[in-house]
């Protein structure tokens, strides 16, 4: 990796040097960015230096599923329309977010912050689990979709899941695998094409 | 373009579109380092959200080549050893650290902040040309290097600078023109090629 040249102020390297410690942030944007908010008026970077605060301050997780909220519980939890009778359990707030955009599912999310991984020193009590079984004590939920990510730590975490939650009696179901929207089977990895084999529909 | 999905708390949304507004940073960046400063530790945000106020209030402009500094004077003219009899001129301040990347330069610099550009309306008074002119008044200085960028509006504030120079009997020069290293003749455009050819240099 090219190391950016050192700017001539202090405070220009500081900044450059901060912004390249985030994630997908070279050394060479790092640089340019610190020079564009040199250049930008101090309300600009005021309203930056704000939102990063406040980025922390004003948000919590949802007191039902762990979601990010500005309140007490997320917007999704405290949407009356929403199907309570299945939750969709997902890693990470953003791809609760992704989900979302599709606009196929109408019931809750149960967000667990993260995915069980050995090799990095993940457990089952690092992440949003105890929440989701207290949650499914005594309550009506009929079904729980695993939306974990298709790599070894989310089926890791799916697969300890399903054995947690099955004996209570609830369905649990997952995404589907199998070959994604203009995929051809020319290209496609043995992994993705073996799962759709394996899985596949009737026409 | 394809607009990330909003989160459910007002602040992430806040931060992730102010993020999205800085200069190669996408919605999909934006969201992701959204979440990423969410997850990060107060005292890391607070560095950055310092780090990015400071960059506005403890800089400005060198009272000699307008390069950004810390105090009155940038580290290099600042430098008792760089040779003042020479004056490099480049466009940002981001330049100067490029060249002085490669060590080969000795002499002090000038920044513009800036190109002439009539299509977007910078004139000659809108850079800083007037400071340069003040610089060269009365001094010892016998060479001017331009180093301003390859393209129209770098071409256009050369030879704006140079028929205000010359009269001054100080030796204008500019950075050489022609194949960059590892450049195949094949693939060359045009231009490029042209000016190598025109500039041919004795072997």
């Amino acid at each position: 990796m090219k190391e950016a040249p050192k700017s001539t102020a202090a405070a220009v390297n500081r900044l450059t040097d901060v912004l390249s410690r985030l994630p997908g942030i070279g050394p060479k944007s790092a640089q340019r960015l610190a020079y564009h908010l040199l250049k930008a008026s101090e309300e600009q970077v005021r309203e930056l230096s704000d939102a990063l605060v406040a980025v922390k301050q004003k948000t919590r997780r949802c007191r039902v599923c762990c979601n990010i909220a500005d309140g007490d519980l997320c917007l999704i939890c405290g949407n009356p329309v929403r199907d309570r009778s299945r939750i969709c359990v997902v890693e990470q707030p953003q791809d609760m977010l992704t989900l979302e955009h599709t606009g196929v599912y109408k019931g809750v999310y149960h967000v667990l912050h993260g995915n069980i991984s050995p090799a990095e020193g993940v457990g089952s009590d690092d992440i949003c689990i105890r929440e989701l079984m207290a949650r499914l004590d005594g309550s009506d939920v009929t079904e729980i979709i695993l939306a974990t990510n298709a790599n070894v730590e989310g089926e890791t975490t799916a697969m300890y899941l399903q054995r947690l939650i099955s004996p209570l009696g609830v369905k649990v179901t997952r995404l589907a695998r199998g070959l994604p929207f203009g995929g051809e089977i020319e290209y496609a990895d043995d992994v993705t094409l073996s799962r759709a084999m394996e899985n596949r529909q009737e026409f």
